[in-house]
């Protein structure tokens, strides 16, 4: 048997993805705790197939075309499987974010309106070497109803494959087609133009990546591409409260979108709080370079412009030395990446005209940039985090997965009896009630 | 002077949004009544352009470039100037959609996050000749707090000018620059490729138009493409409503996209129904046309697959028999513009199969298709229609426009405490409260 094309493959989500719509709550959740059996039953297979992924890995990172973090991130072990089990059964336990209705409006008596949630459809995925990211996208797909194409990463390939053949049979009792693995790079480019029959792209990776896949597609896309957080500690700010603040956003974990970039700090405290907060970045070994007026209170490499808009991702901040509140708003909104940005201040006025003239997705008052992330926020299950404004902004849930549809319940109206000039006038009455089949019907 | 570029018009634009952002409900409706006032003080002036406009519009209808109908929509009148107004002063009393909490979670005891509404930033618009929607889509767009970019039909280049300036004048108090009006075609070309500046683009047109800008940007495109919908008459109808209705979803305004395309008839009571069906169709001048059953009962000429995806927009309609629900569905499925579908029974098991399994914006029992409009279900100031199904599906009103951001107000909460061995749990818990600036200070 040939592989089937992406155009089959697609075609067979779409197809699934109407089925799906229409699956109960309870046979999602029966899928998903069947793909967790699955997996707890089956890990030598998996593991069996990693080791030939890891192997290869060691080859390419021992002729220097690897990371070693590479390496580390795509091997699985007993406990990471039951790590990925569990999480498929926490995912299960989120509650539905279907079935329900948005709104319920009387338009006349016998004539209800119910905008009720619905999966998006077909959302076309891309994501990094971590075979634990195939599962959990499949996982987050399915609570939401929707078909997903999945392609991940090259090196994760025997895994991938493996683990998709699990979720595969655990799921044979679901719409035929509802997740569909794909590996061929070209196949990503197909994707990228198939705007008639995929809903959603939901790429993950290096900014670069996203923004490669954003400019290359007209499908509507949920991703992340960087972040260039800012702390601004104001004038009014507690500064003890400041220092505690600017070392957890950076130092706490480096490595992620939410950790600060640039420290920015009011004239009127720099040289009382630099001095300390310096010596305590300089302890923990974060590397520090900062704009002249930074420099002359205290000892730190020079900042570039270039400094202002990079993502570090690592031990590393640039501070810089404000005049004013408008002053550090205007240079986030010059070098901000729209994500996460935290003003320290006593002063509730000032933190709110922080938080309104910004546009970014994340503002907060008084609390560390590193609280941005769906978990921190009590979305649940985290399906990504969106730099767009469009659809979904920040940490999304599984919501995000979801858009929704208009249920008009009549008993026979016509337009032409609200219309001209005997017109009857609508009631336009918000009212309180689920959609159900055949509602009206029953009063 | 010279006329400013697009890019410095777009930039303009940006920084006139991030105002905006922070003003409040009063100044926003101020302005719209300032513009309605405005307009009712200068329509000699603006009828004197519009004369302009409507001239060189009828030497190219003599030259047979032109159409009536597109002479008619372009031609004001002092009647509806007063509709203009009125409608800008509709737009004012419309429910603020900004300054809104959609949720409060307390994180923490002294850790409180707010959901809040805002606007999305910079909306490009481009739109027909009826010179009443650059009116309009300006106060949609200052109602909700957005900047917006005006693009319309060169037909109107006159009036569309004076009412520009008049909507600038009326509000030279709100941040400079939050309108801006571009006139040539490049300008919308080079549009396109603003996808660091422009957060959503608005056309309006033809389906072809619309398509054309979805294909070819990158920006989140809010539009609407065709609407081939379908009123499908059950076996269980009862077959007196399913005649008005389908009379009713033809014949009350054949021009619009929620107009039916295609009836489909379930076998069981096709002969029944259609031959009563047709002669009323017929009496109201509807050109109809037929698959073979539907010929076999009825005298009507011959569809073609053409027909099954085509928009008539006008007094033309296809009719096809069915043999059952799943087969109403499928013909749906492959020729409908997920617009919107109505299916006419008694039964409320197969009505709910029908809206379930199909993927529409709109799905409707027993009711008319015509009854998909913003101002119908109650949405309030229209924004559009959209096709798509990503933030913004079916008739969309002021909420379109709008997006959220995440307000974070603690008092020096860091991630390390609730990370690690002695994490401290989160509450995760929601509670009932509108975000004002220092909420919590104030407690």
């Amino acid at each position: 048997m040939t592989e089937p094309t992406i155009e089959t493959k697609v075609d067979e989500a779409q197809t699934a993805a109407l089925e799906l719509a229409t699956l109960s709550d309870d046979r999602r959740r029966a899928g998903l705790e069947a793909i967790a059996d699955a997996i707890d039953e089956r890990h030598d297979e998996i593991l069996e197939a990693n080791e030939e992924d890891v192997t290869e890995a060691e080859e390419m990172l021992e002729a220097g075309e690897y990371s070693q973090a590479l390496v580390d991130r795509l091997k699985l072990s007993p406990s990471k499987l039951e790590d990925i089990s569990e999480m498929v059964r926490s995912v299960a336990a989120q509650e539905d974010p279907l079935e329900k209705t948005l709104e319920a409006r009387r338009l006349d008596e016998g004539l209800e309106l119910y905008k009720v949630a619905v999966p998006i459809g077909v959302v076309g995925t891309v994501f990094e070497s971590r075979p634990d990211a195939l599962v959990q996208i499949a996982a987050l797909g399915l609570r939401s109803g929707n078909a997903v194409i999945l392609k991940g990463g090259s090196e994760a390939s025997n895994s991938n494959r493996v683990l998709y053949e699990i979720i595969r049979e655990a799921t044979a009792d679901l719409p035929d087609g509802w997740a569909q693995l794909i590996e061929a790079r070209e196949d990503v480019t197909a994707m990228l133009e198939m705007d008639d029959s995929i809903d959603l792209l939901m790429p993950r990776g290096s900014s670069e990546f996203v923004s490669y896949i954003q400019d290359n597609t007209s499908i509507p896309v949920l991703g992340h591409t960087e972040g260039v957080c800012h702390v601004f500690v104001d004038s009014e700010a507690d500064l003890e409260m400041a220092e505690d603040i600017a070392f957890d956003a950076k130092v706490q974990y480096p490595a992620v979108c939410n950790a600060v970039e640039t420290l920015l700090v009011h004239e009127d405290v720099a040289a009382d709080f630099l001095s300390g907060m310096v010596s305590r970045y300089e302890d923990a070994d974060v590397e520090l370079r900062g704009d002249e007026a930074t420099r002359e209170v205290v000892d730190v490499g020079e900042a570039t412009d270039d400094d202002w808009e990079t993502e570090y991702g690592d031990l590393e901040l640039s501070i810089k030395v404000v005049d004013s509140l408008a002053d550090a708003i205007e240079h986030i909104t010059e070098y901000g990446s729209k994500h996460t940005e935290s003003i320290v201040t006593e002063d509730s006025d000032r933190a709110a005209q922080f938080m309104r003239r910004l546009d970014a997705s994340s503002v907060f008052h008084n609390a560390s940039t590193r609280f941005a992330d769906g978990y921190r926020f009590g979305l649940g299950a985290e399906v990504g985090i969106s730099t767009g404004k469009i659809h979904a902004r920040g940490p999304v849930g599984l919501e995000g997965l979801t858009t929704y549809k208009y249920h008009l319940e009549g008993d026979g109206q016509l337009v032409a009896t609200y219309a001209g000039e005997d017109a009857k006038p609508y009631l336009h009455e918000e009212f309180d009630a689920e959609w159900t089949p055949g509602r009206l019907s029953r009063e």
